[in-house]
Order: C-alpha cells, then structure tokens, then sequence
C-alpha cells in the first residue's frame, strides 16, 4: 500500500507545500519513505527524499519556499526492497526529449517479465520497483511523442497501478483498466490535485471533482484537463473491497461510498450474522475495529466501550524488538481498561486475522485482565489468499484462515467464540456491484488474463 | 506536564530498558525532550538525553545493553526553557559525598527567591529549571548525610514536586505534601517501579502497590523499601483534578478512580446538566473529548458518531507554522466526516476550552460541512486562572472564560449554545472529597502559605 | 583528478579495509566524495558511499568487518556534477548476466555523443557522469559474454581512462591506449592490488609489480592474472606530464621515475633556465612549489627556507567564503614567517600558474610583510590550454598565460621577475621521450582522431 | 595543550567569525573540542560548542550573522575528560551580577584541593575540567564586584593559565604569575585581539601589541584597555620551552622570540652538539622535525631531503585501530622516499621522543626501505619529567628517556646512533634567560610553591 498526490496550477500558488501536506495526510498508506518531486523553472525535474515520515523525509520548509506549477508526492509502505534510497518514489528519468518523474500504487503483476525483456534490449535498471519497468518501457519508444510512448507502455502492464507523474511539464494521472487501487481529482481555484484519498483534498481545502475512472489517464496542463483511453479490455473492474475494510482513512470517500458508513454497515452486518447475546459489552480493537464495533454496538443491544487503549505513538516510532520488547509482546502497543473488562464478558472487533499472533496475544492479555468471556468477531470475510496488487500480504501457508479451520483458528486464538461476514455481506455493506470489486483475497478470485503476452516494442 | 519513571532491581533484570518503555508509556505528558540516568558499576551516574519524543531522544538499542540496578527517566512537556538541552532532566550532580540523579514533574512555586538566596551564598545554576533548586539546597547543606540533607531541602520548597531520583545508589521517590501530581509505586518480581501513571506500569507488566503518598518520601535500596515523613503540615491535599479531565491516559488509575471512568462520569453529569435535545447526535473532539462524549451519549438519548477524524501523526510531528499551514488551520490537524455532519444539528464535547480559538475554528469546519446547528459541551468547569503547579497555562488575560462570560464565549466561537458543569459536578464525578483536590484553574483557591519563609541553612 | 585502488584475494584478507586504506593514500587525488564497492556471498555487488574526505563518506569499522574477495574504491575530485549522490563512484549495474561496479580516472571525450546514440536506444542515465556511458555500452550488447561486452565498449571510448572494476567478480583494470592517467598493479602475498599511484601500494604494504600498460585490460580471478589488448590502433602515448609537476604524491613512482626526483630536477632546470643571482633566499609555495624550491636552491646558490606556512587544515577543511573570508583571502591558508622575508630579496618556486589571483595574493602579502624583491619561478612551462582528460583546468580564457604574455603576467601578479620552464625542460626533467607524454596544456598538442567515429553496436 | 582568542570591537565588525577564524588558526593546539562564547544584545551569553576540529564543531555561516561586540573561543586538546559536551570550553556561569565565559590554556596545580574546599561549602561541579573551580571560586564571592572577586581568585591558583574571558561584558586577558603559555594583545582597526599566538593575529589581519604579562589582568571594554596586577609574588618566571621546540606554529613570535628561528638554531646546536660525519644526507621527521633538520643540515655538511613523506590527511582524520591499521603502524602516517634512501647513510631529526615506540617503527620502516644507517638527533633534551602546566605527558614510568639511559634508548628503538642537545643548548638557542624558562620535563625543576595554601574565601 502506498499514497501518492500531485498538484499543478495555473497562476502560481504553493503547490509543492500542498503535495508536502497531501502526503502528510495519506501518510496511513505508508510510513517506509517519502519523496516529492517537481518542475523548476528550466522544466527540468528536482526531487527530495527520505526515509520514515513525511517529516523526517522531507524538509517542509524548504519546500514551502520553492516556486513550482507542478508537483508530486510518494509515501512508500515497508516492502522487501526496505531502505535503499534508490527505492524511494517518485522515480526519475530524463533525456533530450525531457524529463518524467512518477510515483505509483499498486503493483505490476508482469513486472519480472518485462523486466526480462528490457535487459535483454540493454537497459540497466537501477532500483528494485517494479515501477521502474515503465520508464525504460517508454525509454524504449524513443521517437515517439513522450505522452504516446507513456500510453503504449501502459498497454503492456498487468495489475495494478494508480499513477501521478510529472510528464512535459504537465500533471499526468493515470489508473489501471482494472481499477485497483483509488485515484480522486480535485480542485481548489485554479489549482488542479490527483489523490489517492479524498481526506488529502479535504485537508489542502480543495473539492473532489471526480475520480479517475478505470483505464483513464488525465492529461492537466495550463490550458485543460484532458482525458485518454488506456486501449485495453477488461470485462469488470477490481476495486480494491479491503480499501473500504482496512487501508483508506474513515473520512475518505471511495468510488462515491464514504469508508466511514461502509465500516458501520460491515459492523451492523457481522451484529446480525454473528450476534453475541451472552456478552455485556462489545469493543473495537483500535484503530481498524472501531468503527465496525460502534456499528456492532448499534446492531445489537450492548453497550459500547473503548477498553482497549492503544499507544498513541506506536505506528510513529521505531521500538526495537529486543528481547524484553518480544516478552512484553502487544502490551507495547494496547492497554485493556481493567475496570471495564474485570469479569465481564467481551465482544471484541476486529477488521480481519492475517497470521492470527497478534490477536492470541489480545485476548491472551483481555483474560489476564479479567475478563470472563472473550468472543471475537471481525468485519470482513477469511482472508485466505495473498495480495498481488500492491498489498504485502503474506503467501497462503503464512495465513492463518488459509491453513486452517475457523473452528481451528479460534481455537488457536484462545477465544470462546470467532465469527465472520460473508463475501455477499461484505459486497452489500460496501454498496457496488460485486463485478466491479476486488475479492481475490477473500474468494481467491483473481482478474484474468493474468498470463504475458508477447509484445514487441 | 512532565512523567517521571524509575526502577530498581534486587537481582538485575533489564531496568534500563524498562525505564525508557516506562517513559514510552508516559509520553502523553511531555513531548519537549527525554532523559535517563543510571547507576553504573562504579556508582557513579551516567545519563542519556535529547530532544523530541522517547525514541528519538534516546537509543534503546543501547540503553537494553546497559546491565544497572537502578535507572530512572523523564519526559518533558515543551516549556519557556526551550530546547537548551542543559535543562533536559534527569538533572544531576556529584560530589565527594556521592551522586544525585533527580526527576521532577510539578512546579516549584519559590523557586525564584531560593535561587537568589543560593546565590547569595555562591551557587552557580546551570539550567533554567526549578529543579535544580533541591540540588543546591541539598549540596549547601555538605556535613548531613545525603538523605537528611534531600528531606531537609524538600521542607523548604512550595508547590508541585512529584520526584524520582537516583541518591546514593538508591531509587527514592518523593511527593511534595499537598500531593498535586500523581506517583504510584509497583512491583514485578523483584523490581519496584515508581511512574506518574499506573499505565506506564502496566506496559512493563508490573502491579501497581500503592501511590507514594502526599509528604511521603520513599528510599527503595536492596533491603527494602522505606517511607520517611517530609516535616510539613498541611491542612488539606491538593490533587490535580485536571489530570482526570485532561492530562492522564485514560487506562490510568489515580487515586483509586479509574480516568475512564471519571470520564464517561463526567460526560454523564454534562448530559444532565446540559442536555442538548434538539440534536441529532454527539461526537467528542478528539481525543480529549471522545470519553465524555461516549457517556453525554449514554446519558442522553443521542446516537454517537465519531463524526471527527484527527491525523495521528499530529501531535508527533512538527508541522512548520507556515503561511499555508496557518491559512489550513484546523485541517492540519481535523476532519470531519461530511456524510455524517451535513444538514444535521450536532453536539461536540471537549475537555475545556483554554484560549478558545481552536474551539471558533473548529466549529466554522463543521459548519462549512454543512451542519445546521453545534452545540458545544464542555466536560469540566470553565478554567478561569492560571495553574502554578506544573500545568503551561496561559495568563488569565488570555484564558477566554477569564475575559467573558459564557455567552460571549459562545459568542466568539460561534455556537449555537455553549454550556459546561459546575465544580461541584466535577467533585463528584470524581469522587474525592472536596478538600483533597486542587480545582483552582476553575475556582481560583490556590494552595495556602503561598508566601516565601524566612528559613536559614 | 580522481584516484581509483581495487584489490583482489585469493585466500581470504581484509581487502576492503585495505582498499578503504588505499583510497586514504590517495586521498589528495579527490576529496569530493568517496565510495567502495565489494562482492558480497552471492556473487552481489554491495556498495558504500559519500560526500567529503574519505573517512567522513566511509565506516571503516563497518568495511573492516566485511569479508569479501573483491573490492575497488574511488576517490572523486571537485567536478560540476557536484554533490549529487547518483555521481559518486563506483558506478554499479547488474542483470540477470551478472554485475559490474566501476571506478574512473580520467576523462571520456566523446561521452555526449555516445549518450546520446544510447538514449535514441532507450537508455537511462542516471548519473552525470561520462562513466555511465561504459556501462550502457556492455548493457546494449546482452548476448555477448560480459568480458567481450566490456572490452567492446571500450573501444568505443575516446579520451582518458584508467578504471578498475569488479565484473564478474572478477578485478579488472583497463588503461586507455593513450595511457593519461597511471595505473599500477601491486601485490603482498596473494593479494593482488590495482591503484593510481605506487603510495597507496607502500601504505599497505604492498609491492608495485608493473604498471597497466596504455591499452592493456588486466584481468585478475582466483586462477591469474590475464592480459587483454584494447584493439584500437594509437601512434603514440599520452601520459600527463602534470602528474609529475603537481598531481601525484611526491612518494610516487609513475612509468619508472620517481616524482620527487623529478620534481627536484624541475627546480635545478629552473635555477639554470631562469637564475636569480640578486635574490637573497629561495622559498617554495606550500605544498606544491616545495621540492622544485628545494631543487632551486641546490642549483644556485641560494640557501632555502621554509618561510611561508600553509595551515595544516586548510583543504580538509571547508571555510564559508564570507565577506570577512574573501577579504582576508590568501591569508586563511598561508602565513609568511615575518622574521625570514623582511628587508630580503626572495625567490618563490610554485608548480604553476593557473588564473593568477593567488599569486597575486600571496604576492601582495609578501611584500607587505616587509620582502624588497619578490621574484616568481614556476616549474612547469605556462599553462596555455584547458586539459580535456580528466582535470578541470579552466577554458582559455580564464588561463591567465593564455590571456597575457609572460611580461604583463609579471605585471598582473605584481613580481620582481616572473619565469617558466620550456616544454623542452619539462620532458628531460621527466626523463621520458616526449611521443610519450602528453603536453597538451602547455602545447594546444592534444591527442589525435578526437572526432567522432560511427560505430554501431 | 589548548588554544585561546578573544576579540572586542568598539565599533562592530565580525568579531565572532575573526573568533572563528582565530582558532581556526590555533586548530594545531587542540583537535578535540571547540567553541565560541560572545555577548548578545541583553549583555546575556551565548555559546556555541562541538566536537571536533573548529570547521565540524562550529558553524561558521551561523557564526559570521551574529552581531557582537565581545567574543572568546576555545579549541581543545584531546584529554582525559574526553568528549562529554559539559567540558568543552568556554565555560559559562551567570547569576543577577552578572555572566561570566572564560576560555583556559593551562593547568590548575590546586584545582583538586580547591574543588575540595568548595563542594564543602556547598559548590555543584558540572564538568570535569580544573577551569571551573575558578567559577566557583569568583561566585563564592557574592558580595564583591565581579571583577574583584576574579583577581581575588586568580591570587588561590597555583599553576598554569592564560585565561580569555568575558566578563561584565569585557574582554579580560590573564596570565599566571609564571608566565607558562603564551598570551598575546593584538590589533586592527579598533578591535583588540587576545590569542595563544600570534599566528592567529597574522590570520585576522592584526598586528601583535605586546604579550600580556605574566601575572597581569588586562581588561578591554569601550573606553581602554586596562592592566591589573595578580597579587602574588614569584621569585622567577617559567615560560615553556618546549613551546618553542614543539608546540606553537613556526610561524609565531613568543616572547619576541620566532619559533621558526629557534628551530633553525636548535638544529645548528645539534649538529655542533652531536654531528654525524659519516652520513650522506640529513631528513626531518614530518613535521616537528622538519626545520630542524634543515638547521642541522645548515649546520654540518650534509645535504638536506625531504626523505618522509607525511599523509596530509593524518591527524585531522580518525582512522580506527583495528587489528590491520596496527599491523601497518606507521605507515597510515608517513612513508619514506625509496630512491632517496636506499643504500644512504641518514641522519633523521626529531624534536622529541616520548614513549620512543613511534621512533621504533620509522626507524625501523627506513631501514626496509634500504638505509644502510640510521642516526637519530633530537633537537632538546631527553623529557623525563611529566609537565603538569597543561600538556598531557605521559608519567615517568612511560617515558623512555625516564626509564633507561641514552645508550639503552638508541637500541631499544634500533637506532646506530641516538644523540641529544644539552639544557644548556636549548636555553641558548631560544635566546631567554634561564630564569625565565621552564625546562621542568627535562630537569625535574618544577616551579616552587606546589603546596596547597590554607585560604579562606
Ligand atoms: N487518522 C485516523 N483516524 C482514524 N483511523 C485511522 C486514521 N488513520 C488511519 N486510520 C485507520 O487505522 C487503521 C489501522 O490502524 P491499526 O489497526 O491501529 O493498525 P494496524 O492494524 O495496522 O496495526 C486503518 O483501518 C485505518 O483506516
Ligand atoms: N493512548 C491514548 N489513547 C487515548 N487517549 C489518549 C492517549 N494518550 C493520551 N490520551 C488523551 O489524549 C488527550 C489529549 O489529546 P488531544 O485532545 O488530541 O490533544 P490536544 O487537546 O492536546 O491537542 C488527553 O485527554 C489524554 O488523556
Ligand atoms: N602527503 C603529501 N606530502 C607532500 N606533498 C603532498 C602530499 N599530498 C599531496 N602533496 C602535494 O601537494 C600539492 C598540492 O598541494 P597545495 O599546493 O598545497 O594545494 P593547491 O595548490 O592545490 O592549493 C601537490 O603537488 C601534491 O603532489
Ligand atoms: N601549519 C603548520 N605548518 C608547519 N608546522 C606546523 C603547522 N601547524 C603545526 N605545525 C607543527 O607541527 C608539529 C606537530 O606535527 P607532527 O610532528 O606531524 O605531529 P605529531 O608529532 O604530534 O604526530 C609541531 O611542531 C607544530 O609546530
Ligand atoms: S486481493 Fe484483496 S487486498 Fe488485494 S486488491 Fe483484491 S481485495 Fe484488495
Ligand atoms: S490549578 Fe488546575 S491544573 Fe493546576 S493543579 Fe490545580 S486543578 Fe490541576
Ligand atoms: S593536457 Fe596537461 S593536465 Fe591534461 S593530460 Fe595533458 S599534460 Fe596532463
Ligand atoms: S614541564 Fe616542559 S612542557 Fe611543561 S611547561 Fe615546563 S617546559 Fe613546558
Ligand atoms: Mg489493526
Ligand atoms: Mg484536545
Ligand atoms: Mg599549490
Ligand atoms: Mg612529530
């Protein structure tokens, strides 16, 4: 998961300061790096970079004084490539025909063998992305017009992509034909944004205008907004359902459905698929149960209650895994309200099991505390298969609901009850049709098509 | 605001390690800077510090490294003193005596005329801290032994001191006898803990025994741990009520009542004090107002929605108070939920409104929104002077409640209407008696014997 | 000017702290930016890199414990390109045929073309360096073995290169045909050692075997040392006669002379060609002008004197150019000792003259610390022409024996007198024959066939 | 061995960067620590410290803005109390008289006793360094005029100081009775200088004034400058000798004396003293022995070289002591000549030999670089006294010439010959009456009066 922003004005204004604050607040998709790069004054293209947040990363400061029309941004997840700066987005390339810079989500599914394709026609790749594939795709159209050798390179690439890129000096966003991950367009006066979330654009003052539709790339210059077709066919789309679950921020609005509702409506679901009539209380393992917890709370007759307190600071901070850390274990980051837990009997949410520790470790923790009953409910279906779209989930024998039962798993977990939605539950709180969704990791469905084609460049 | 964290070990064990986990748990109270001490293999004192938050302030890597059996630590709240790092504590000193490490939250109300008497008598200050007052008071005083000489410096200091110090290779924990800031001892295995907080505790996985009480002096060595009298009478306690309203972490237990607690308690009294029916829900600002929200919701008959979305890297991060940043305002920080506040009437509940400009910015943003009405609850008294015991409070002419009534209050901030509790409704809430909590930040009654004695080394 | 050293083990060593160490020697060849580059267990090229002096850019504790094979190292002079990490050698690229790092001494003169045929090919350039195009070169022909890729490319380059590079893991050394730059293998037990210069061999305690010859590609494996002949067809050789008069340590031997020496023989050529016989004292510009004043003085019968002190930190150091720095001027780096110049008649010996704003200045400062006839000997005849392999002397224009003849140059500096060497004294100093040195500078005689040849790949 | 400067503008000028550039200047007395002091617009005291050489530790650009009319600075030689940031200097204190910062070049002998006394009557020591019981001392004086309670003060010290302070806004300048290091007025325009040497006034444009006394006080502020005499009496003075053999920079003039020029003459004593008739040419150990040398090469028959060359880069670069870099000792450092030493007969000047174990390993490096001979001249007397004035000489039991006769030395370090100067010779080469100087490191004299005086403040 990762976050990516742009801005382009036509009549100045402090746009690489508001692409520094766009990725300040996406920084929920990505807290590994971040970089921004932009156009100065000789249309050539410029960068900073850095490792951890925003903050750190970057230096605000700075950027607030420099004089830019176009801009982009990049928080980049934990990934396997870590720390190399050479990893860090937006990523660079210019030559006599000019310059480009692109910061990308998601992830190309046929990334390796193009890879291939393009050492073997002697390009030297020089970071670990795969978004790098793109660049020497169009490095390789060398005489065609920048902007073509861009859309013919998209045509070759599989999976998913949600781009901002600095191309001939104009703003360029594009969306893979499938519609993966989210890209909205938004406006504030004659500044022109492209973000990943609608809760940036709330933030930089600006008004959602529309999102980038599925297989579009939009073309923002001084003069209009233009829109092209991605020449692929798809037969539905696969918008990412965990966006809605897990990643986006509560206070963004994905594909016209607020995050905020869809996580009450999967609470609301779960308290009439799964109901507790035994408990006193239900709670949210904060942050990602909250929401669905309330939505609990409301679909059944229990109280609700934040028992669960969870350290501010972890998520921010680097807490070495010593060995006193690893005892410790998830008391690190969450505290149980002991008043609140003390023999009673607990109905606790969450918004999905990947590997199943952390939770043992929870409800281990809620007993210690007292608790009489600890039963748990999360508000999405079993997640089973692994992420290729630019998720880091772990391969199947790592997943806890891949390897074994749900009878099993609550076992495992050590809860007196572990109960989940349904697909159909999930597609319905979310409010699209199910072919426009993304369940692959639930249902191990994933898009077609997903083998290489020979293409010649 | 300060927390302080100390630890001591009867047969090793990582306390270093845990001191700065302890801090870690703590830093809700101070953000500024962060310090350690501990005692090394040749008695001597040796200290860590820096500035920012626990993890950049020190190198837990190496603190875990560190075999000591007695270590203590402090995080400091942003003061005038800025960011010198002279003034970061633990403060020390040594001399042929032996070594005093000291690590102080509260204020120390005659400060100022011990430091001119000290002078006087040729003391050099190093920092800019009321703190280092207890350590020239006690170095004046070269022919007692050193704990005679601390519990005789401590008779002649006013005001807030909740103290753990490092003297004579010991962990000694003090509290200044109206007992205004909270101190807790607890226990794991064989090492005790002394914290601000009981949640600190609980993120080490020890017991909390008893709170150090107001006047009480304790010295926990290998043998056992020891509780000396400091010769001041008092007529009454003084324990901060704030720190139920605001201050403390909720999962922390002070005085025996559960911070929760006290805080849906609080929301509850709002909700009969000042009921709001013409609304159509409740939300809290967050985090502050969230509990007392929870149970203005309970205590009414209104639906809670946590309808604001606040960044979680604020507050962790330093934002430039640029151009841009000041014209965004509130958004830096804030977001509302649209689909939840347009075209309804809604209550927001925070803790207290200090200068009452966040309040005015914050209600325009849900309005902006779309919200029909706000109504603005307020889960404590209106703070109308200032706070000498370690709270950064502004002068009264800058406290709003101090320059208006409520109405012109509500005025400002634009509100639809305005209301708090009372500070009887806050006493009980709490469930102390009157005459063992300080309320003056609400009522003004300070502490009494204000005045600077006459007293002779 | 850049200095390169790799070395190789047969049996195991602490290569990589001796290339460290070997940069070290070399360090007043570049003192920009540092970086190593090592083969890792895999057979990986693992690097390390930085700005400034060699022991700020590296972590020696961290080389000293790495054990590898094969390791080079560069060190890079001042250059354009500046600060930019991507210019900081050795350049490293890999694909799926292997990898290969290198490190450049020297200058590629048809670099830009080169770049751009490889970018109408689809090539990135991530660097701006004329280096990078070697290893577009040998990515541009995948189907041939990496060692015939290599020495393919280099056939293509123009100009001055003496590399040392890991491929294959394998140490290779190449030397381009006209042999500008030195290159000398070395050895010490069953390690075998590639460097700039014969110090850095002596400062590990190496032996020098022999140097690379002009268009020799040296290939060194765990089985032998292989030798492979460049096929580009040259009539004679270009070995920069600077290196002598001012580049190289005075400890260095180049193609069998010793540096020293020749410098020594500079002064007496000087002490003949341009005596001074009214003079009453001989003094060298520090460092540069030291043993050909030392050489002067034994040519006539002058007595020497170390009378102008350079501060030892001056070039390890960077000053601010300040208003307050650029009026003191000269004075930040040298000092004359008063005692020596007052009331004297002296001669000062500098290497030569390149824009003539510090002779003036130290001129001026001379004669203001009392001397009567300030007289100026350079050991190298005058600097006419910009060199295009691999220093950065100034165009024409700025030269000032370019812009002026030798009378109003005297004037301009403010000498007594101002003399030269002929070119003619330079190659006898040397001991060289003159079709084997390069002069350019001096002469406008550069190296032939400098168009730009149309190769195909 | 440290470095002090001050500067005091009665009509502004850049006297905090001329500060800088001063020690930068006097960066050869002390490599480990550096810092500036100088008084702000509230007649308040700033400083700025760091470790390092002056460039790392200071910043010049940050320095070069800050207006002021008085400013001192420090650089500091590596000691025991090593790289804790509390004892760098200058040193600082305030209190409602007033601010004091002092900058000490020097050693206290009583600083123990003194520190004793004080922490008796309740003083705090915040660093390690004897300068500070000079604070203490002045603040024990409440009562008195600032100035009053430093000459009183001063008057309790035994030993060595050349201070440079900042007090009640002033320049003051002292000097201990005895006169052990250097201390130096100068001028420019209307800014008067005080430095170690004058090296540093040659720096900043200034001419020498005059030295400050031993035993005197000058004070510098708008309207004169002042001299107070310290009331104590001594019977002779005992400036350091072998701050003319070793320490100052040749180009400096102490007591009207050049270094440069006593260098020459010890060098000619040498060779009247100890001639070596069989040699062929006569070298300087780089660079303490260089002049020397080139004295001693005046002074026989001999010819001179420049036989070893010294890394530039050493002793401003840290190279780590691992297993390898001791392995290759000396030659991290210097490396001889080949050609110039092969099959000779040397004669190697040093000024000194301390431990004798880096004469050891030179010697023995010229010897496998082909000498035939090896003779060792050293330009003072055997040092077989520790110096307790403020230079880190190593205790008798380390010092070879303390441990074992000349004969024993010569073959411990593997020499053919070894050979002193005479007291007597070093006395007359510097020019001083013998009552003037101290030679306590080479005769045991120590200045009289050691015992700690019984004082009440
Ligand atoms: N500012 C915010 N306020 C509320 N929720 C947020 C905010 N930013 C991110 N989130 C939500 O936090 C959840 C992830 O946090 P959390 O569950 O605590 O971490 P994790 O499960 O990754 O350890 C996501 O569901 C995301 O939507
Ligand atoms: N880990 C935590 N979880 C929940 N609340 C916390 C936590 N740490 C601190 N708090 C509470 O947060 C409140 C302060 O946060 P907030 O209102 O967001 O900041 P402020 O009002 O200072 O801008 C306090 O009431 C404190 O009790
Ligand atoms: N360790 C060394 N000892 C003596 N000379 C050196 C050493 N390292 C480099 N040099 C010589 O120093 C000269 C350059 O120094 P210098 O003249 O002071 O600097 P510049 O002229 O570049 O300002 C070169 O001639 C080089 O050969
Ligand atoms: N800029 C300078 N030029 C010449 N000599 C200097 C300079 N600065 C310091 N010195 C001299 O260098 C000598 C110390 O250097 P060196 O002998 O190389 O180091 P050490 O003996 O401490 O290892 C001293 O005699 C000092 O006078
Ligand atoms: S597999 Fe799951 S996480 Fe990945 S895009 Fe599809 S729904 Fe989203
Ligand atoms: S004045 Fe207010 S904030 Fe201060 S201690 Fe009293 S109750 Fe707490
Ligand atoms: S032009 Fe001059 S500096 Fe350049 S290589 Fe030729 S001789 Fe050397
Ligand atoms: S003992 Fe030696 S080094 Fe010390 S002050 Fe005396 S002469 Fe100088
Ligand atoms: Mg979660
Ligand atoms: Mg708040
Ligand atoms: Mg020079
Ligand atoms: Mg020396």
């Amino acid at each position: 998961m990762c976050g990516v922003f742009g801005a382009f004005t036509q009549n100045g204004g402090p746009v690489l300061e508001d692409v520094y604050l766009g990725l300040y607040a996406l920084q929920h998709r990505g807290q590994e790096s971040a970089g921004v790069a932009w156009v100065d004054d000789n249309n050539a293209i410029r960068t900073q970079k850095g490792n951890g947040l925003v903050h750190l990363a970057l230096d605000q400061e700075a950027l607030a004084k420099i004089d830019t029309r176009c801009a982009i941004g990049h928080v980049r997840y934990s990934t396997a490539g870590g720390s190399d700066p050479r990893n860090i987005q937006p990523l660079t390339a210019s030559n006599s025909r000019g310059s480009v810079a692109v910061a990308h989500n998601g992830n190309i599914t046929n990334a390796e063998a193009l890879k291939q394709y393009l050492e073997n026609r002697g390009a030297i790749f020089h970071s670990l992305t795969d978004t790098e594939v793109l660049l020497h795709l169009m490095a390789h159209q060398p005489h065609k017009p920048m902007i073509d050798a861009f859309v013919d390179s998209l045509r070759r690439l599989k999976g998913a992509y949600s781009l901002v890129m600095i191309l001939d000096g104009k703003l360029v966003a594009a969306r893979d034909p499938w519609g993966f991950r989210p890209l909205v367009i938004g406006q504030r006066d004659r500044i022109i944004y492209v973000s990943s979330e609608t809760c940036a654009l709330d933030l930089v003052g600006a008004k959602a205008l529309r999102e980038v539709a599925p297989g579009e790339v939009v073309v923002i210059d001084k003069d209009e907004i233009k829109s092209i077709r991605i020449p692929v066919q798809t037969k539905c789309h696969y918008q990412c359902s965990f966006e809605y679950v897990y990643f986006a921020r509560p206070d963004s609005i994905l594909a016209g459905r607020s995050v905020y509702a869809v996580r009450k409506a999967l609470g609301h679901c779960l308290a009439k698929r799964a109901p507790c009539l035994s408990a006193n209380m239900v709670t949210g393992m904060p942050d990602s149960g909250t929401i669905a917890s309330m939505g609990f709370a409301e679909g059944s007759t229990l109280p609700y209650e934040k028992a669960i307190v969870r350290n501010r600071y972890v998520g921010r901070t680097f807490i070495n895994p010593t060995q006193r850390v690893r005892e410790l274990g998830v008391r690190i980051k969450l505290n149980p309200i002991h008043d609140l837990i003390k023999d009673r009997k607990i109905v606790v949410i969450d918004d999905s099991i990947v590997r199943g520790t952390t939770s043992q470790r929870i409800i281990a923790m809620i007993r210690a505390g007292g608790a009489k009953e600890v039963h748990v409910r999360i508000s999405s279906p079993p997640v089973c298969f692994p992420c290729y779209y630019g998720i880091d989930t772990p391969s199947r024998v790592e997943l806890a609901a891949a390897r074994m039962n749900i009878k099993e798993l609550e076992k495992i977990i050590g809860a007196d009850s572990l109960e989940y939605i349904t697909v159909d539950d999930l597609v319905q709180a979310i409010g699209l049709p199910r072919n426009e969704l993304c369940t692959a990791c639930f249902t191990g469905e994933y898009m077609e098509g997903e083998t290489q084609d020979e293409l010649e460049l």
